[in-house]
């Protein structure tokens, strides 16, 4: 586990900082006397700061990588500046909480992609778990950091890992209560819905969102995950009938038609596939809007919900 | 447990049929010759029968009443006809099984109704318990036999119950997965949520509805489900903000205005409640559909969920 | 009847107002020279203005009261500004015009408030009589000022009264083209129609509406008007189909879904109290919206109808 | 006022029928031995009936028309036939009461014609005095039968008259509520807002629809009566915002796009135009469904109201 | 080209028909003496009959296949009936016209195939001609007969060549007056856009669907004609942008959500082909339906238009 | 050809403009000094600019007005502004380039009115032609330079010319693959189709759009169109059902009621109408977003087509 570091925004005057920052934006540029220094945008997640380094022979680091510094904060027009004393990129060994600079899932990657691997790989049908299997493994890398979401639920780094690993824990609860359900398929749907997000959405290793890719704005994820999902199907020689019931899962995932699915789901682990990815994403965006305000008010109208939400006062959960 | 009867699909001509039936309609006529005789419709759960008893000093059976005959299939006119031998009203000691004679949930009323009363007792706040335990006593009588609907989900004898259980097993797998989800208001809104079902419908002791009440019509099981809490909540003394938020989970539960709420759900326990009623409606739906077709077939249009169902071939749940 | 004063927009710098004010904030504060001042925001319809009350000795009046004032106009920062000589709290036998202070019904309350009252005896039912005349008895003291909304129509001082009682009178005048309709339930409905806005808005004793209620967000004012006629109605012993007839006028009275009833009005009555419900905030918002522009002009867009409005130039009613 | 005549669903078997009744079918026609004879269809409100007049020199009377017979009700194939004995076309100073044979507006349409007349000619401003005088010139002779619609409300004969008197009425009360309208103007609009229909239905002179013309179809009554207006309004001179208005308040009339109005109603006496149709629609379908049922029940659904409606059981009106 | 038949409709009672019929039904049964006799249902365009063949020795041919038939008009039960004399499946060099048996397409498929292949092979982009001369060739023999709706637009044998072709036609027409059109992009569009139809539907050779597909039912023929259109666009190496631009006109030529397409079309290209579909076959249906009326006359309500339609009776194009 | 004059926005520092410019504001002012001097808005296509005029003898010219000035280009608070020297009015012989001025449409408005013309000319039915060749007339001082929108598709000078005779060109070629159509009656529509706008819209010579007139907001182009349309139909003595038609072409031209159109197309020739307007509106707008970004990218959300469009950077048209 990274070492705490203070966060930028608790940082008095005059007080050094030292740890780990993200690079937002960075130049060399030179002064009115020709001297050259180094201006950055430098964040971790408290806040946004410019820096300057009056080094003129250090190299502007790159946007969206993290680098160590030690600085000092000054102030410059009443707005607070970082004065640069010491700047590297990252080492082999050096030890970054992540979570530190940019909001990310609550859980490690790679013990959330475990959990799905480990589920995958006890799928009893052997083309159905080859299907999956080899999907995971083509996305692995990307996961690590992919979001769920340009703004909206589940905009964090690793952010569609959260929400695919807490849908499986869904899927696992429900299943028990629904025995009719075939839960290797269902499970196999969840894993596989929002796969298309990763070639739908642009973003760099911190999970940072900049724009839809050409693919996602033509197509979209539900298209693009289920061509994917052909693909694969084709590759490992699964029977026709199993690749149409998981691409009608993936293109019906969204329900209705205003919603982006050309058709809605047609059997019940479609069916609950969709339930339950409303169910986490409204968890989602309901907590982080209620984690704004006080008890016994409401939030503002929440444009995605289309609703004020309430905190209650007195109502309280059994005490643990 | 009740001895199994025959169905009397089952029974073939001049074949002796024992057991309980159900009287649709009967009636004492008159035949040609002026001998009194008694004419009824009967019915188990497979085939409703015309009968005929000969013997005139016989009083018709009420409508609505379960009767035990002994009777032989005969035909007349080409189909089929009881003649009975003997028909006596229940007494004391019998043990009808009446899912042989209607649709009834899969479960024992009584087993059900424990499930949810013992939940209802381990509720930690006090006031909320107390709204719950006497809402379910007022109902206990009617909930042994009310359905959940006239048609579509749920509409079978102690349908409500079933509804409402399975909801409770839902809700405790999904609170288990959100642990920030307070459980015990969750569990009361899945309980309430339906008990103004029970004066919006005109059913009787079978779970059969002939209507809905004139309440039903002018007012809804929302509204009238809201106003039994809301009496309930000032009888027991219960604090303001609780009996608001339990009214606002039952008039929101149907979730879009079209759907007849208010009100959207505006806090978390309200939306998880929408979306497990949402689930198990449409886990009835479908399965119920789907039990009529043969694997590799679609149903017909299911006009409730403006869809056509699938049921696969070779795709098979992990053999048990 | 109240002197008139001076609207504060008219009074020129260096000129001396006297009259009442809307206290809109105040607060002791410190001067550089460590004196002590009153600072404030009084009003009066005309205008807002900042005012200050050098004399260090004086408490600050409560937001939302009206205080004498004596005080001269001055100017500040090229902005207008009162400086007070003298203040005081209202006093017995002040005799405030309010409406020279905030948006007023155009009728004093306790004249509507009468002719609601005289309507409501006349009622040849006595149930229904009690019924409503007990409703009257609990809100007459909040009816003197609540507004009926906090937008849009009638958002002004007594304005549930205006609105309520110009409704009356339509309703009357409808009864006379159509005689089958049962005038004293449809004015019974049109007295109750809207009482749940009473608790479903926060105002103050001006008519200022700073916000909806806990109550008034998640259940709204159909339900919860709904919810105060039954217990009235089980208060004074009416018969069920009365009192359900009753909520089910309050509750359809928004007509469509999507304007907040689960159910559209079913009884003539019924459909004619939305009827004249929609007249009567039309008429306000239109004459409102029309009061503004100039003979053979459109409005802009005016958004709660989604359309312009045209002022006519050579159409005229009939001299008078 | 015409005598009354038996209705023929009360003449029993081999009583003798005299009196006027409505020609839906006749032909000659010859039996098996080569004699000729007349088969007609008549009927009157009660009841149709086939007939045989076995005088072969009798010509068929034409559809339509109404005849006065003399006939005895026998019985043929177990169905009632008439069996005509004399019969002739209607002849001067015959005293038919078209109201037996046909339904009619409950009014006599010279009374209402003059209701209507009298109140164009107390029209103040002389344009709009004369525009709306010049229409009802040209329309009365066809007012007299013409019906408000082929099925829906005021489907009757005289039911155009019946519809724009009643609105007449109601125009009269509502500004005598909101005295800022200009009663002219909506009264003007309210005799003019439906005399489109004069050439978008096909009836003949009992009022009975058989079908929309192509005009009808191809433009619909708001677009026919708006073209129609402004006509007349450019033959007596009147002044381009007048014509405009009244197009206007014709084309408006429906208020939104999905009921047929290109325009939302845009002025006050075209939202209040909007409003006393729809509500003399209301009041005329709401009252024709619940004359068909008891108190206490509700009738069927019914198709443009989308809804079911309700007839009390204990809640009445105040005796007379 | 074929000799012609008689239609089956025109064949008189007696008469001998002789020619080829479409097989709808056939089996060998035994007749009451114990002799085997084979029961038919043939059908031309005209009409469908039932034949009887009294040779017991002759094999019942395969439903959907034509044979040639010499037989004679008889009459059963007041029903046609055909005396089958002489049966035989076709041979070489027979020489059926298939349009005399079922609806076809105005063309020969050949010639529609030839006019589609010659305009792909005449695309400037290598790739985009790859990609649609590989499509043309994997379905150029179910194209012969495939239609290109179970009901609707184009449900005739060669249906999909036909509508396929004057889109095509409308294209380059289109091109012509918006020079700024890739003229080859729309026309693979054109071309490719319909194909997941083949896969959609269940039909025979003679062009007749029985049914929706598995994977039409799940997945839709915009789904369906993608997934085939990236397949092969990787398989010929066409670049990425070109593949994706592509399966965007396939998934998005329904324009609308509520019409099956999961984004809007995004570029030039893609808006006219969803136009130039939607022209096609509103002139389909419209012309369809005019066909069986009189001029003068309206339609009745199409339900895939939602209106009536009128055909002129005085409105005449120029004469040639 | 009028002699091409440099744009405004290319005219540096203290250099010297000759040419037209645009008056959009002028008024004469007194100085500090008394003395007197012009003060203007001057622009053309490429910028607006304030301008002086020290000489205190010049009136203004009037807004909307073309003027020809020789003037320098100074910097006032670091912002451009012309010094005037010599200004005149337009005189006999001038030859301006309007299209330098303000968005024009490509071709001049004489030819598309030729274009046009000649069109209607060679219309066969003689009352048809009578029609459109009188309306045609009527309107051809206005078509010079009315635009076809205030915002949107063809908001430019002689937009509406652009847009009528761009459709005639999409008219003609349809039919050509459509040979059913009636193309006289086709034509008649698109050139009848949106002369309401030259009423329904306040705009200048130069096509510049201020207003909707009152007749425009209270009626809409459709039906202005369509009265004008019956006007000038009854005075060349057209048969009705010519009249009907076209009226009935008029107001169904966009198709649905939300669109505001009283009723569908319920012809072919009014649906093709209403298809190749859809047509020439969307490449309108499509080609003037698509002109602003680079080969690659994506417009923003274009708001009335709900969608951002695409730019493709590899996929080209065949090389001329």
């Amino acid at each position: 586990m990274a070492r705490e570091q203070m966060p930028l925004a608790s940082i008095i005057r005059n007080q050094t900082f030292e740890g780990y920052l993200l690079v937002r934006a960075a130049s060399q540029r030179s002064g009115q006397n020709g001297s050259r220094f180094l201006d950055l945008t430098l964040c971790d997640q408290s806040m946004e700061v410019n820096a300057k380094m009056w080094d003129g022979t250090v190299q502007a680091p790159a946007m969206g990588t993290i680098v160590k510094v030690r600085a000092v904060m000054l102030e410059y027009n009443s707005k607070p500046q970082l004065r640069i004393d010491k700047m590297r990129d990252l080492a082999e060994g050096d030890d970054v909480d992540i979570s530190a600079l940019v909001p990310c899932a609550p859980e490690p990657p790679d013990k959330m992609y475990s959990l799905i691997y480990e589920r995958a790989r006890s799928i009893y049908d052997e083309e159905l778990r080859n299907i999956i299997l080899k999907r995971l493994d083509e996305c692995k890398e990307k996961l690590e950091y992919a979001p769920a979401a340009m703004k909206l639920h589940h905009s964090e780094r690793s952010g569609l890992l959260h929400h695919t690993s807490t849908m499986l824990k869904s899927a696992e609860a429900i299943c028990s209560v629904y025995p009719t359900l075939n839960a290797d398929l269902l499970c196999a749907g969840v894993i596989l819905h929002d796969l298309g997000k990763i070639s739908e959405l642009n973003y760099d290793s911190m999970g940072i969102v900049s724009d839809y890719t050409v693919e996602g704005n033509l197509l979209g994820h539900l298209v693009q995950g289920a061509a994917e999902l052909r693909r694969v199907g084709k590759e490992v020689g699964a029977r026709d009938e199993l690749i149409i019931m998981l691409e009608h899962m993936l293109i019906s995932h969204h329900d209705l038609p205003e919603y982006g699915s050309p058709k809605p789901p047609m059997f019940p682990e479609a069916e609950v596939l969709h339930i339950i990815d409303l169910l986490d994403a409204r968890m989602f965006e309901m907590n982080q809007a209620l984690s704004t305000i006080s008890p016994g008010c409401f939030t503002d109208k929440i444009w995605s919900l289309d609703r004020k939400l309430y905190k209650p006062k007195t109502v309280r959960p059994r005490p643990e």
